[in-house]
């Protein structure tokens, strides 16, 4: 029995998170669901963000599933760096998997992209790089300020992710991955990236391999999404580039994500890409499908690939029917995803 | 008399320069230039990027166009580090100027998105961030390999960046700046760049401000491009934003940008965003509007404002009366644009 923490969140977490746990239970019947009160509520209540009692609790379930977390009146950083990277870490979840689809139904913004070209998964890095930490700041608030932050990359680090993606690759149809840095630039981690990458591809003659410079990148998601199928890169760059995706298919709305543990030695997190959103909150319009689309992860994940199938179908069949300009209810699609997924 | 230093480079650096120079001499009779063989070429006849001779040779010009630099053949990071990026540090080019307008008779890649719509100018920071090659890696080639890359940033690099955007704001028409960046994770260069931006925030009461993170600005540069005005940024955000905004507006091959030391202590530098195209090379086909608009740049530079809106004006007209699907030949639209400058 699946045993399933739920961070539903601030703003409208709560609202989608609902609807991804009504459709889980009904793929899934018997998953067992605890909830944790972890965000800017709490935060505000206890000053706590994530007590370690609680993150040993956490740690004790097969996956996490997390709405949104955040709300403009916390400062910047405290529960991006106090929660969302801290589970990250500590639960060494390195793959931080981002598929972007154009799904039927959705008008993306691209006039020349058509439903069902895009179809591309970037795999980043999520323990290292930029987000370690690693950075500080001297004579603060002066004219001599000075401010540091550092990328920090271990083979160990970039093995892993590339291998995953990799054997992601070796899976899908086209079995292609595109490396994205900057080693013109940021020549010693782009230098460890690119020979960890022609290595690893070595072992895979059956995948093809491209690498690109990140402005390269981002400048070919929006003029040819088309051409990629696996994306692996670094913590930071996967950022940027996993929006530019989003926004390329339809926005973060429909974007799902990821943060696995390929080993299963930590729980890994599924989360909807979007945030709190607090200006819709608690009016019934968010649109849930990102947080479906991420309990699809979570099941891929647990190993129920024909459930997270279920899911994906519905998902498809709920796009393909919607009509642009109605608007849409938070609850009435969560409860047409849960019937379609099991009809 | 303007004593400029032309670096055509490689490629088909040489074949936009050649219609830049064109314009130039067009709307600026009696340009002094001089011409310096840098690039992939020169590197592999000399094994020489940069000799310091040269270097002090370019400081006593008014400004440098350089066309393009590199070919797969050099290492990366040779010619990047060696010419480009030491040109910009060793000249204190801060400012890296970089619009984007989506002109009449472009057909952009956004379906909703009409010409005259986007008309923003990234004020990208040009000499420290992750650009200040502090990097290093230890245990190279073993699986122990280490490497970093860290981002410096001190208050007189970012306050004289944000004071330029603000000061290039108040000159436009809308009046906005947006500073983008990554406070919630990147928290101690972030809170030196906000607090900056801030305090010279406050001694502009008519400029408007706003804040986005660089993957939620990737995101609204594909959805709302409409909306910037003046985005300022630091150098690696500012080279994925820039061609993202290039991307969206037509394409790099209409991209232009400057290196500029405002102050005029050294020389700025004017190049378009466009690489040095081998495939393409010597067919003359490249389109020189970017290098012609670098050109321009180059113009109000140095103060010949009327003479750079003449060449803008040219453009103008040449895009508007282009069709689609007919072949460009490079020095025909140079004959066009120089014509049309000084009609
Ligand atoms: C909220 C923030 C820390 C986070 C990140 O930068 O990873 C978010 O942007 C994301 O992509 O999940
Ligand atoms: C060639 C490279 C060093 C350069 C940069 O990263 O600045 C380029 O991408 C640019 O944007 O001018």
């Amino acid at each position: 029995m699946a045993r399933i923490a739920v961070v539903a969140g601030d703003g409208i977490g709560p609202e989608v998170v609902a609807q991804a746990r009504k459709v889980l239970d009904a793929v899934l019947p018997g998953v067992q669901a605890t909830e944790y009160d972890l965000g800017a509520a709490r935060w505000h209540r206890t000053k706590e963000v994530l007590p370690d009692s609680v993150l040993t609790e956490l740690a004790g379930h097969d996956a996490i599933l997390l709405g949104a977390v955040g709300d403009p009146t916390v400062p910047p950083g405290v529960l991006e760096r106090g929660l969302l990277l801290k589970l990250r870490f500590a639960f060494d979840q390195y793959v931080n998997l981002r598929p972007s689809r154009l799904w039927s139904g959705v008008a993306g913004p691209l006039g020349n992209v058509k439903p069902g070209e895009v179809d591309l998964v970037v795999v980043r890095e999520g323990t290292e790089g930029l987000y370690a930490g690693a950075g500080g700041s001297l004579h603060r608030d002066t004219p001599a300020e000075v401010a540091t932050e550092e990328s920090l990359n271990t083979r160990h680090g970039v093995e892993r992710v590339i291998r995953d993606a990799f054997a992601r690759a070796a899976r899908r149809e086209r079995r292609k991955v595109t490396l994205v840095h900057k080693t013109n630039v940021l020549t010693h981690a782009g230098s460890l990236w690119a020979r960890t990458f022609d290595a690893v591809a070595a072992e895979h003659p059956d995948v093809a391999t491209e690498y690109q410079h990140v402005d390269a990148a981002a400048m070919f998601l929006v003029t040819q999404p088309q051409r990629y199928d696996v994306v692996v890169t670094d913590n930071l760059f996967g950022d940027i580039l996993t929006d530019i995706a989003a926004a390329v298919t339809g926005g973060i709305g429909l974007a799902a994500s990821g943060c696995i543990n390929p080993e299963g030695a930590y729980p890994s997190m599924f989360e909807p890409v979007h945030g709190s959103a607090p200006d819709i909150a608690g009016q019934g319009i968010a649109d849930p499908v990102a947080a479906v689309l991420s309990a699809a992860l979570l099941l891929e994940q647990l190993g129920h690939s024909e459930s997270a199938a279920r899911v994906n179908a519905a998902v498809a069949a709920e796009l393909a029917s919607r009509v642009p300009g109605v608007p849409l209810r938070t609850e009435e699609v969560g409860d047409r995803l849960a019937a379609h997924a099991v009809s």
